[in-house]
C-alpha cells in the first residue's frame, strides 16, 4: 500500500484530533487512499511534545517545526498550531514540496490567509484548511440535497455558533491573546459559521454587524452579531459567541428553500432536520439520524443507528485529503483549500469593518 | 359582578380569538375583575359581521365603527381591524372615554404609533398594544425569572420569528397591502420580537440590518434580519420571516446570562428551556412545562401537564386589561401599553433606515 | 338554532373541563350542531356547587342529581362526580330518556360497567363514555392514518400513562378511596391506554401483567404493568402509574406497522410524530404539528402553527356528542360508546386477575 | 509500556468494532493500562480473515481458532464469533490461561451460559461479557447518580431496545438461525436490556411475557414483552424487537425514583435526560450533553460537547477490562462478568418460560 509520511505542527487539541484520524484512517477507511506514516510531531514544550509523540506514536518529537519542513520523509505537513504560527510553517513546508493541512482560521486576517493562500498555491502542493465540519455525515448530506436542489431556490442561511467557556476573568490560554490568535470567536467559531454558509449556501455578498468584547481587559471579541446577503438572493443572520451559557459546542445552522428547509444543531450532530414542501397531510421536519448506508462517509462505519463522535469528522477529511493526493484530484469542493480559508478571513474582516464603520460591508475577494 | 361593555372592530383572525377570550374571561378567570358584554361589533363586510356578531354572541354589528364609539353602553373598544384602521377609530373612542386595546402594530410607522399614542394617552383612559405573547406563561416564567435576577447579567438576547406562508405570489390579503398593513413581515412579525427583547431584555440602543422582498411585485417586506445591541451591554440578532418552510409558527428566542440561560419556541409555547449555572454536575437545559400550581396564569387552569392553548394568551391578556381598568391599575409593566406600541415601531423604523443607508442605527424615542 | 337542556353531576375537574366545552362550542363549532343549555349542576357540597353554578352560568345549582333527571327542561345529563356516582345516576337519567355522557372509567369494575352499559343501551338513548383522548387532533390524525392503511400491517403497539402526583402518604382525594374510585392508576390512567390502544389498534387478545401499590396503607393501586397481545397479530406493552417523577402527564403511545409508525406524548398533545418507510433518504420520523387546515378538528380553530390546548379536547367531544344526538348519528367510531367503557374495564379487570393467578388472561367481551 | 498480546475471533461487526478499540487505547486513555498487541484473528472465511488481519493489522490470520488458544503469546482472547462458537474457544481459551471476553449473549441458553461461566471461573482467569452498553457515558453517569443516591427509592424500570431491520423475509444471517445464534431479538437485543436493568436497578425478581415470531418459516424470536418485577419494590415493563419501523438503535430507558428520574435513548447516545424533584420552580427534565471534564471517561476525550460515537463505548469497556488485568482488579461491577452473562440469560430463559405457560415466572440464579 502507498505511503505518505507525516510531520505534524502543534500536539494539543488539534495534535490529537489529527493524530487519532491519521491513525485510524488505515483501517476505517479500508482501503485507505494512503497509508499515513506518523514521522515527526513539533511544538515548543520540550516535554510535553515527546510525550505526544510516545502517546499517538510519531517517530519522533522535536522544539523547531524546521526539523519537518526539512525532512524528506514527511510528504504532508499538518499544522494545528496556534494562528499566529500558521503561516511561516506552512509556507515553508509548501515551499519544500509537502501537501499542507492547516488549522484555521487559515491566517490571523484577510491579509495574512491571503498571503499563505497564494504563497502555497504558488508551489503546486495540494492544501487543505481544516473547516472540519464539512465533513460531518450530516453536513455533507445537506450539501447533497441542496446540490440535487432538493430545497428550490434559498431564501435564508441562519447559522450561529454558541459556546459558553469564556466568560471568565480568570482564563489564560493562547486564544485570548491577539498576537497568538488574532481575534477571538470571530476565528475560532464564526469562521466555521461562514465557511458552512459558503458551502452551503454560496457566496455572501454584504454582511451588516459587528464584533463584542464583554470583558474588561479580555484583548479579542468574544462574540460577532451580523445580518448577511447572499448571492443567491438569500439573507440570513451570523453569529459566534463564547458567552451562551448552556450551550458547549452548538453550531446551529439553518436553511429555507422554496421547497423545503434543514436544521442541524452540532451538539446532536448525527442528526439533520429535513422539511420537504412536499404535500404530504404528515407535515413536518424529520429528525434523520444520519447513518445510513447510503450517507455520506458511512460505508467507513457501523450498521445504521450507530453513531459516531465528534473526532469522526477528522477522519473523513484527512481521508479526503489523502485521496487527493494519492489521486491527484481536486481538494475543492467538499474539502475546504487555502482560498476557501482565505474567504472565510475576508467575510469576518468584513464583519469587524462593519463595526467599526457602523455600515454595511459588501464582499470583495481577491484572485 | 361589576361589567364593562365593549365594541370591537374587526371579526376575522383577532375578532374570533378576542371574542374568544371575552366569553371565556368570565368562569376560567375566577372572579373575573370584570364581567365584559359583549355589545357591539363593527366590519366592513354586512353580511360577515352580522354572522360573527351571531356566532360570538355580540348584541348588534354595524359596518360603521362610529356606531360603536357613539354607544354610551360601551366603556372599552377593541381594535382588531386592518393596520389602517388603527389609528381613527382608536383615538376617537378614547377621545369618547372609552378604554382602548390595540393589536400590533399599533401604527403602520412610526409617526402613525405616536400620534395614536399621544392622542390617546392624553385622553386618560388606559390603552394596551395587544402584544399577546407576553401573555404565554413561559413568557411570563421567564420574565419573573430574569427580574429575581436568576440568570444574572444578561450577555445575549437572539430572537426570530419564523413562519412560511408568504412564499406563494397568487396569496392576496391586506396583508399584503401597504396601505392596509404599513409593512410586511416587520409589523406582523417582528413587531412581536422586539416586544419581548425590550419585554425580557430591556431596551435596545441600536440595529444594523435590513428588510428583504423577495417575490417580484409584492408590495411588502417579506422578511426582516438585524444585528442588535441593548442597553444592558447584551448583543444578538434579530430576525421575522414568513418565508422559512416548515415552520409554521416558530417565534423562537435565547437570552444568555452570566447565571444562566433561557430558550422558547411558540410552536412549543407550553414549555421554557432553562438553564442553570449552578455547578450540577448533571449539566443542561431543563425542558419545563410550564404548568404549575405556582407558575404564571396557572391559577385559572387545570392540574400540572394538562398544556393550555395559543388562544388562551388572550384571555390573560384581556383579563390583565380588565384588572387594570378595575383597580385603575397600570397596565404596564406586564401588559404592553401604547408607548410600548410606539417603541417597537421605533425599533422596526430603524430597521428599515438601516437597511436604506447601509448604516448602523440607533434607537431614540420620543416621549 | 336547535338547542338541548344539559345537566351535569360533578363541579370539580371535570366539571370545569366540560363547563368550558359547553361554553365555547356555540361559537368555536359554528354552527354548532345543538346549542347547548347550561340548565342545572348537581354536587354534594351546597356551597361549592351553587359558586361553580354562578362561576361557569349553569341555571341552577342542586346537591340531589335527582332533580337534574327530574328536569324536564334537560336532555343530556353528563356525569362527571366520582365513579362510585357513575352506574346510578347515570342509569336514571337514560331511563328518564336523556341522552348520557359519563366520564371514564364507565364503572368500578367490569361487572358495574356491563351493568351500566346494559341499562342505558337498552333505554335507545345516546350514550358517550368520555375518553377525551380520541379527540385530541394528533390521535385523531393518527387513526385517521392507520384507517388508510399508512402504517400496513401492524406490529407494536405500546402505552403508557405517566404521571407523578401520587408518591405522597399524606395525600387525601376520594382518588385512594376504593369505594369511590374502585381502583387507582388502573381505572384513572391505564383505562386511557387500553380505550387508545382499542382506537387505534384494535382488540387486544392477553394480557399478562399485574397491578401494584406502593406505599403502605394506600388502598387502591399505584401501578399498572402488563405485556399485551392483540387480535390483529401485533404485540407490546401496556404501563400506568403515579409515580414516574418528572412526567406530568405523559400519556405516551407507540405503534409500529409494516410501512410505517406513529409516535405521541399527551405532554406535546399537538404533536405527532410520523415515520414513513417510503425509501427517502431522508429517513426518520416527523414532527408534525397538527394544526394544518386539513387536520382532524382543525375547521375550528385558528391557522396553522397556533395550538389548541388540553381543555379543548372536551370541546371536540361533546360536539361530536351533540351531532351525533341533533343527526341521529352514532357515536362510534369516533366517540366511545358505554360498550367502549365496559371493554376498557374488562382489559383493566383482565389485569388485575393476571396478578392475582400469575397467569396469563385472556380477553373475552359479554355482549 | 506493558503489554498484552491479544487473539480475536470473529472479524466482522464485533470484529471490527473490538479491532478498533484496541487500536484506540494506546493513545486516547494514555497512559494506557497494558498495550495491546493484535496477535492473531480467527475466522471461518480464509479470505475475510486475512484480509480482516491486514485492515486491522492483527499480525497473524487462522482459520482455526484453536491456532490462538494455542499462542503462547496471546494473553486476552476476545470471543466476538456467532454465539454457537461462544462456550468452546471461550473455555478453552481461559484454561490456556488466558483471560477471556466474550461476546452477548453469553451462551444460547441459561444453561450454556452458566456452564461457560462456571468452566471460566474455575480457571482464575479475568473474564467480561461484552455489555458495551454499560461504557456509554450516560450510562456510567446514571449508575453514579444512582449509586449516589440521587434518585432515592427506586419506583420504575422500563426499557425497550427497538430496531426495525427484521421486518424482511428475504434476510438471511446466522442471527436467524436458531443453532448459531439461539434466539433473535431476545439473545440479541433483550440480553441488553437486562443487563442494563441490572446494571442501574438491581435484579428483578419476576417476569411475565412472551416471545414472539412474526414472519412465517422465521426459526427465531422477533420480539420480546414483559412486566417485570425488582428486588427493590420496583416494577416496570421490558421490550425487545426488531420490528419497529424507524427506530434503528432506539434502545430507551427510564428509571424514576422518590428524588429523580433518568430517562436515555440510544440514538442520542452522548445524552441523559436527568429530573432532580429538588422543588425548583423551573421543574423538568435536563437534557445533559454527557461531555464534562467530570462526567465517566471523559479524561480521555475532548473538550465538553465534542460528543463521542457508539464505536468508543468499546474503547472504553476493554480499557477497563485491560486495568482489570494489570492491576489484578476486579471486573465488576462496572463491567459485565460471565456471571453477569449468565444472569441476563436466566432472566431472557424465564420469559421465553413465561410465555410458554402463560404464567409469571420467578429469577433465581445458580450459585
Amino acid at each position: 500500500m502507498a505511503q505518505i509520511g507525516v510531520g505534524m505542527l502543534g500536539y494539543a487539541f488539534m495534535g490529537k484530533a489529527h493524530s487519532n484520524a491519521f491513525r485510524k484512517i488505515p483501517y476505517i477507511t479500508w482501503p485507505p487512499p494512503l497509508e499515513p506514516l506518523l514521522v515527526g510531531i513539533a511544538g515548543r514544550n520540550e516535554e510535553a511534545v515527546a510525550e505526544a509523540a510516545r502517546r499517538y506514536g510519531w517517530d519522533y518529537a522535536t522544539t523547531d517545526w524546521r526539523d519537518l519542513v526539512a525532512d524528506e520523509r514527511i510528504g504532508l505537513f499538518d499544522n494545528g498550531g496556534p494562528n499566529s504560527l500558521h503561516a511561516e510553517p506552512t509556507i515553508a513546508a509548501a515551499q519544500a514540496g509537502k501537501h499542507v493541512v492547516c488549522e484555521k482560521p487559515l491566517g490571523r486576517s484577510a491579509d495574512e490567509s491571503y498571503e499563505i493562500w497564494k504563497a502555497v498555491d504558488a508551489t503546486g502542493v495540494k492544501h487543505l484548511c481544516a473547516f472540519n465540519y464539512r465533513f460531518v455525515p450530516a453536513v455533507r448530506l445537506a450539501r447533497e440535497l441542496i446540490e440535487a436542489a432538493e430545497l428550490g431556490e434559498i431564501r435564508h442561511f441562519r447559522g450561529r455558533y454558541l459556546q459558553d467557556w469564556g466568560d471568565d476573568p480568570s482564563l489564560d490560554t493562547w486564544r485570548f491573546d491577539p498576537a497568538a490568535a488574532g481575534s477571538g470567536a470571530l476565528g475560532d467559531l464564526m469562521a466555521h459559521v461562514v465557511d458552512l454558509a459558503r458551502f452551503l449556501n454560496g457566496e455572501p455578498t454584504a454582511v451588516h454587524g459587528f464584533t463584542h468584547t464583554f470583558l474588561e481587559g479580555r484583548q479579542v471579541d468574544d462574540a460577532v452579531e451580523a445580518a448577511v446577503q447572499f448571492e443567491n438572493g438569500s439573507v440570513g443572520t451570523l453569529e459566534a459567541t463564547r458567552f451562551a451559557h448552556g450551550r458547549r459546542n452548538a453550531f446551529q445552522w439553518e436553511i429555507n428553500g422554496t421547497r423545503g428547509s434543514l436544521a442541524f444543531d452540532m451538539e446532536r450532530l448525527n442528526e439533520l432536520q429535513v422539511f420537504r414542501a412536499d404535500g404530504d397531510r404528515a407535515r413536518g421536519f424529520k429528525t434523520v439520524l444520519v447513518s445510513e448506508a447510503d450517507h455520506p462517509f458511512w460505508e467507513f462505519w457501523w450498521p445504521p443507528g450507530h453513531i459516531v463522535g465528534w473526532g469522526d469528522t477528522f477522519v473523513h477529511e484527512l481521508h479526503h485529503f489523502l485521496a487527493a493526493i494519492a489521486d491527484d484530484g481536486p481538494v475543492a469542493p467538499y474539502g475546504a483549500t487555502f482560498e476557501d480559508g482565505y474567504r472565510a478571513a475576508e467575510i469576518c474582516d468584513a464583519i469587524v469593518r462593519s463595526g467599526r464603520s457602523g455600515g454595511r460591508e459588501e464582499i470583495r475577494y481577491r484572485s
